[in-house]
């Protein structure tokens, strides 16, 4: 079986390093070739084009950046549409639309080939250390026939049902992060300007009702002024306006998301796109 | 030595036992005298208003409603410090204003009288389990003299500095909550609008970064449509605004805790004054 690998930065490099360590070929493109180069070194092969690599594969994974990469290397005149075999399947775990992903698996239906929609989260950590959280949706019976590459890169593995709805589940923790990280930076501000010991008032909130991943993680790091990316903001910015374009979509009004996403956007036109997203707090600070 | 409880409402009601299971005497007062019968029956011996609480007391706890309760209970005609001796002690573990805190151990000084605020968190059941986590603000010697009593009451003790400052403390965990609530309650209204099976969304989400107190324990209750009260949505009001409160006179935006604010009182409009805090997602889907 030959597998293929588009997008090696610093989750997909991490996520196919496993599969090859597992000892399948690997088929490997990346934009940037010298990201690749690591995996060349562990025996992946190059290829020229998202065309190239699904060529002689069985199946294609994909972890790329925005939307329209994911249309352009999937249905592009260089994309993997173009390469793959009737019965192929494509597995396409970025952070994307849930809208594109449907439109996707039908034009993948109509060559016979199945489209699976799988994004992760767990970031960096989650992907060197094979304990992602994966979300799929698409055909089941192809869900389940690729166990053994879900196991291979993450811990949580849950089937959400049709296409999209792998998209739609990873937008529900999106939102969450997003009101929570709003709370944790607006928090942390009053805190600092009532001039508390903010390591005293962690000690207090912490363990409960207040508590959360995102206070126990990253307002330590705040406090310490540590605003490197574990999560990037201009990544972030991209999910929540999937989220807006979906909420749309459905009529549905999500007054929080909608905040965040301006929030963020000020953090981004401020200078924070490449801090992560707890970097909020600073953008924050400079609406007095 | 004897102690004087004011407040025997759901939070004050258990506090109050546990400090006379302990062994002490015992003056209680409350509004509606019913609601202390248990205490009364257990060994606590009535008085028909504060200041007559106070009058043989060494240390005054009070937990009480609003504000100006607390103005009222303390300062007024017929209030604590009418009656309390010189050297007695006030701690106010009613969630209030860090202003009024403040005033308050100003008018207590001026009769040699020490004022402590100490808000808790941790609900009904923290209070009925001595875990509730203890915010304290005052005098540094007087907070650790009182030692015994906070460890009779709860678990997480944390001394945060001058008058007020427990406030301030407790303040940062509503803002906290308040952004996470936000987040949870749009992230299950999505998911739902999406027909995502949401105890496998759970499944995904849970263990990650947008992992809470909220999302385990709250979630699976609006899932199943139960918006009985942890913590009522009528109090919660009165917090945010001592926040908005507190922001404006310190010139700090809060974006999202205004927003919380407005969504609150829409729910509250609309009906749900008297439901947990989870209910917002019930004022949310009614806006579309």
């Amino acid at each position: 079986m030959i597998l293929g690998w588009i997008g090696t930065g610093i989750m997909g490099h991490s996520m196919a390093r496993h599969l090859l360590d597992a000892g399948y070929c690997l088929n490997v493109y990346n934009r940037t070739k010298s990201k690749a180069t690591e995996l060349l070194n562990a025996g992946a092969v190059w290829c020229p084009s998202p065309k190239a690599v699904a060529a002689n594969a069985d199946i294609v994974f994909l972890m790329v950046g925005f939307p329209q990469d994911v249309r352009e290397t999937i249905l592009g005149s260089q994309g993997v549409l173009e390469g793959l075999q009737s019965n192929g399947i494509i597995v396409d775990m970025t952070t994307s639309s849930p809208t594109l992903a449907q439109e996707i698996e039908k034009e993948c239906r109509k060559k016979n080939i199945v489209s699976l929609d799988a994004p992760v989260s767990g970031g960096d950590l989650g992907a060197k250390n094979a304990t992602l959280s994966i979300m799929i949706g698409g055909d089941k019976q192809t869900a389940e026939l690729l166990t053994p590459f879900w196991n291979l890169m993450g811990k949580t593995v849950v089937y959400h049902g049709a296409s999209g709805n792998g998209q739609h589940a990873k937008m529900v923790n999106q939102i969450l992060i997003a009101g929570n990280m709003i709370g944790l930076c607006e928090a942390i501000l009053y805190g600092f300007r009532c001039g508390l010991d903010m390591e005293k008032v962690l000690q207090s909130v912490s363990g409960g009702a207040a508590g959360s991943w995102s206070l126990t993680n990253l307002a330590p790091r705040i406090c310490k002024k540590d605003f490197a990316p574990g999560f990037m903001i201009e990544h972030f910015i991209k999910d929540l306006g999937i989220v807006l374009e979906e909420s749309q979509r459905m009529g549905l009004t999500l007054p929080g998301l909608a905040l965040a996403e301006q929030l963020y956007n000020s953090a981004k036109s401020k200078g924070y796109a490449k801090n992560g997203t707890h970097a909020l707090i600073l953008a924050l600070e400079e609406l007095r």
